[in-house]
């Protein structure tokens, strides 16, 4: 135990790791923990009980309040959150969890669209706090990751949003498919940005130029610093040419982590479109803030 | 130790399976026998060995000739056959292996391009069999697997060809990524044609198109075979939009084991294309006895 006395708890809580902060008065950060009990590790039961040991270094008083966000919220989490329909503002959805005395638990609730099907969780959150910094802001958010996100916001709410798998599709190629023997770390940002073009201009391409990275280092020139580039730019161009709707003659205002955030920001701004980088980590603990200030208010 | 006596021995040796016929006088079959000792289990040392395990059931005579095709000839397998570079004839390319006592052995070569880089190893030999079939053949040939090569010949020539991932990149989201949740061994058909006619249509939206079978399981109407069907008809859509310049007023000669045959048959065969499905197992065989007959004139 150390002096960290919490008012309340802000948690991040996805598939693979989760994150809590302890805030004191005025939504001050007085401690941060981390580890790598996400959601995929636990049964519904267990996630008290992980929580408890995640913060077991504070003095957290009975009953404390938690506002937690994330794939704790799916029904394979702690307790279902439901989906809010668009059009709606983000992280309104707030659910209490039946929960023992330790916490006073409440989970956000993902966003969900009908036609065409479509499901966040945890970028609600994200998007809640870029609106909390940036309450007058009407355009597109670009939230990159292993589903990439394009919202489109409108008088503080989410009108429509797109998924496009992007994220993953290159950490299977990259990891598990024969192109894994082309790749390495580095990475060429001159091959990235014409593979994007090549992408853009000929979407319809996708498979064969896939495969020719591996072709190239068989019987042409090519290096892992071009292969990599070359499958990041091929990724990330066919999505801005599926997702052209959402950034042509807009603002641009892309959440994720700094590197991935410079990927899709070059790649924008090679188009001509001006863009915002954003911290993903700072937003969900602005949207976090600002789901407790909701409940405090409505409560 | 049977009856069975060949006057040569024609050998499919892939990455994952072996197969090989004993054959007689006037090219008859014999016997055939298959294993998964694949190239991709065997060192180069192993190949002479996994041979004679695989045929010891045949009265095999030292130095009986062998003809391979295949992933054997790989920088990886037994002996590595060169390519041929485009334009060509198919299966022309064909190497003596440094071998004991027991075989005579020849592996097909693979066929190469240089711009745009690409490769094939073993299709090479069933275009080889088609032609020996169908000597007057100009147009089309597709070979829809793992990796579909669409291969444009002229004259006897493969005069060029574009290899798209679509078998690998089904695969990998079917078995791995997110979408593995919603597949089922069940397919539709209906569903798949429409998915193809929306990929030819808007090819940039595959990776949003690919999400949207997740979240339609979720918030929308789907089932197991919905899911599968349209997996599959995005992803072939995808390879047909950008193998279009292959196909359109063209005859195409199908290549393929008889269930994706009957896919890529059908959905030609709704854009208007006329369409010959062969199997792949006769084209290989055909392929193996045209190189032992082309061996058999040039010694």
């Amino acid at each position: 135990m150390t002096g960290v006395n919490p008012s309340w708890i802000a948690v991040d809580w996805g598939t693979t790791n989760v994150r809590a902060w302890a805030m004191g008065p005025e939504d001050t950060v007085l401690a941060e923990v981390r580890s790598d009990q996400g959601m995929g590790r636990l049964k519904p039961i267990e996630f008290e009980g992980a929580l408890q040991v995640l913060v077991s270094d504070w003095s957290v008083a009975k009953g404390t309040p938690v506002v937690a966000c994330g794939m704790v919220g799916s029904r394979q989490g702690w307790f279902e959150a439901p989906y809010a329909f668009v059009p709606c503002k983000p992280s309104t959805a707030v659910t209490k969890a039946p929960s023992g005395p330790a916490f006073s638990v409440r989970i956000i609730g993902g966003v969900a669209q009908k036609s065409p099907p479509d499901v966040m969780r945890g970028e609600e959150t994200q998007i809640a706090g870029f609106l909390r910094l940036n309450p007058d802001f009407d355009g597109v958010v670009c939230l990159p990751g292993t589903h990439t996100k394009w919202v489109h916001i409108s008088a503080g709410e989410i009108v429509s949003f797109q998924t496009f798998m992007t994220g993953e599709i290159f950490g299977l190629l990259s990891d598990q498919s024969v192109l894994r023997h082309s790749m390495g770390e580095d990475f060429c940002e001159d091959t990235f940005q014409d593979a994007v073009t090549d992408s853009l201009g000929r979407p319809q391409g996708l498979a064969a130029n896939l495969f020719a990275i591996r072709a190239a280092g068989l019987v042409g020139e090519s290096t892992p610093a071009i292969a990599r580039g070359r499958l990041s730019g091929l990724l990330i161009g066919l999505e801005l040419a599926g997702s052209r709707p959402y950034w042509l003659g807009q603002n641009v205002a892309i959440i994720a982590a700094s590197s991935l955030a410079k990927l899709y920001g070059a790649a924008l701004t090679r188009q001509g479109v001006p863009v915002i980088e954003t911290d993903a980590n700072r937003m969900t603990l602005e949207g976090l803030k600002a789901a407790f200030a909701h409940e405090k208010e409505i409560a």
